[in-house]
């Protein structure tokens, strides 16, 4: 086993969640084992079942330890009544093992409500931080993938968590994407500085005034330009990202369903389909959640990562791809840092 | 020329506003002309300038009016500063004639923010309408288009507001798509009752137990299935349903562009994209925006239409042709009156 550092980052996996059941989030996990070298991992859930399931995955058996955990929260179950259970289900099981140190983040496909719960009773929110804020990478034409907070943690949000968001989304930019000043804007319904609600532009008037941040304030996005690559962090309220978060999504799906339509529409079109497979495919890669898969909660002391319900193998190896990258880059401590650069500053 | 009435609509044509300019607006004209027996127009802006470029359609010209302004809002102009010209200025005017009675329904591709506070002026907010809401057909997987209310005309709604909304778009949906009882949903960030906004779930609750209306309420839907065609109207505030609308055309040109891309990656796929070019044509076209052209303002005293300002001569003739479809229904009457019979239950 390594020793859960930055080097050989060890993963904290809550393989009892999801809509997919455990063999997939074993085969998730072996698949990101082959493509990280050194990583390890915790594999929290039922003992017996886990002991089974990884008689198929003998490698992945030894890069990994069994963390028994006697329950698992529902799919339907509300983050109030999944929080009284935190301590004996995998879900918070995996966070506390997060929190322990002896793991440098989790992972789980549970729902979004309980795991932000729980993430958030475990391990605290940074100093100034109300609530987290959960972020994903969204692909673009451009290029780099451009992050994207808050997804839907916070259905309301005042101008000071809009700020907060800015400078975490900036931080998590130039971790993973490597940028020394990654452009920020704000999602809003127009361009123009009057445009959009009163939070929305005092948030906008404090990240224009605050030079000293390692971002480039680029002000306003509308919701037609978020994959154009002309940004590399979008910050909006949770309400807002979620409809756009979502909206993207099923567009994608909506026009690769048209595409098909069109293509077996006639025998000709057919034909064509066939020849140009490589391109489609390509463009099915391109799209596919499981290859965007693993948003992360920031304002947390502690990583933890929620994967998608229904992700594939792919999916689930794609989640885990970015908490071992998060621990490497060090991601919680270069949020807290910036929040306290922030905070200074603005005191002064 | 025709009498203006449902059976020979007349249409009043803001002939300067839009990106494209003139030409493009009259070419638009002239072709929803000929799609539409018996209609006419009035054409309102420069008459000399409109004059001239009738000499290129002689048949329009004969079922024309022009009707002189000598001024235009232009494309920057905030709605408090265009409003103080509207009596001079081509939107202004075009409504006016609305009002008059002298057009069943104005259209003008100048910018939204102008347009609704000038409506808004001129015709007045139905009884009990705090401000109208903009309302627009998109493609769905379907057998009908959903209507989604409010694109961005109102940012903060609060649970009275969604619900004249849906009591709006239900009857938008009633008269143009021609069903009994049309599926009204509410955009929301996750489908279970205690989600979303507060406005949100008590806009639910009302809209739940009014069984009366000529809706069939659904309760709440995500972003991600808005073109399922599980709906029939959609219902949000301006800001998400302006976020929604325009995240899903920024999607599906992000995807178009992405199948470009990879069509035009190896000689194979070209002549793959060569041959299948019926079925990808087939599928632009679907989701071509001039295709679904036309927002309708809902809540005012008479029809105004808003042009994408960027439309061409098939979006100007689109956004035309549900002008003449709303007239001919008699929506503003038929909403009038379904908000009264709502009001009129609510209170007994």
């Amino acid at each position: 086993m390594s020793d859960g550092s930055r080097t050989a980052p060890r993963i904290a996996i809550d393989a009892m969640g999801g809509d997919e059941g455990l063999a997939v989030m074993l085969a998730g996990v072996a698949r990101a084992r082959r493509a990280h070298e050194g990583v390890s991992f915790l594999l929290v859930g039922d003992e017996a079942a886990i002991r089974a399931g990884l008689a198929r995955h003998p490698n992945l058996e030894r890069h990994s330890e069994i963390v028994h955990a006697p329950d698992v929260i529902a799919g339907d179950e509300k983050p109030s009544q999944a929080i009284r259970r935190a301590r004996s289900t995998s879900m918070g099981i995996a966070i506390d093992c997060v929190k322990q140190g002896r793991a440098g983040a989790a992972v789980s496909s549970g729902t979004t409500g309980a795991l932000m719960a729980m993430a958030k009773l475990s391990l605290r929110t940074m100093p100034g931080i109300d609530r987290p804020a959960l972020a994903a990478m969204l692909p673009t034409l451009g290029d780099n993938d451009v992050v994207m907070l808050d997804l839907g943690a916070n259905t309301e949000c005042d101008a000071r968590n809009l700020v907060q968001f800015a400078v975490m989304g900036a931080a998590y930019a130039r971790t993973t994407l490597d940028l020394a000043s990654p452009r920020v804007a704000l999602l809003n319904i127009g361009s123009e500085d009057q445009k959009g609600t009163e939070e929305i532009r005092e948030a906008a008037q404090v990240l224009r005034d605050a030079k000293h941040l390692p971002m480039t304030f680029t002000g306003f996005v509308e919701g037609d330009r978020l994959s154009r690559g002309h940004h590399d962090v979008i910050v909006t309220d949770g309400f807002s990202g979620n409809i756009a978060l979502k909206t993207a999504e099923g567009t994608a799906r909506f026009v690769a369903d048209l595409l098909r339509r069109a293509f077996s529409s006639s025998a000709r079109s057919k034909i064509g389909f066939l020849i140009s497979r490589p391109a489609t495919e390509l463009l099915r890669d391109h799209l596919d959640p499981n290859n965007h898969n693993g948003a992360v909660f920031l304002g947390l002391n502690g990583l933890v990562l929620k994967s998608h319900g229904g992700a594939t193998e792919i999916g689930v190896a794609t989640a885990i791809g970015n908490a071992v990258k998060m621990v490497r880059a060090d991601l919680a401590r270069r949020i807290a840092e910036d929040l306290g650069n922030f905070e200074a500053k603005a005191a002064a």
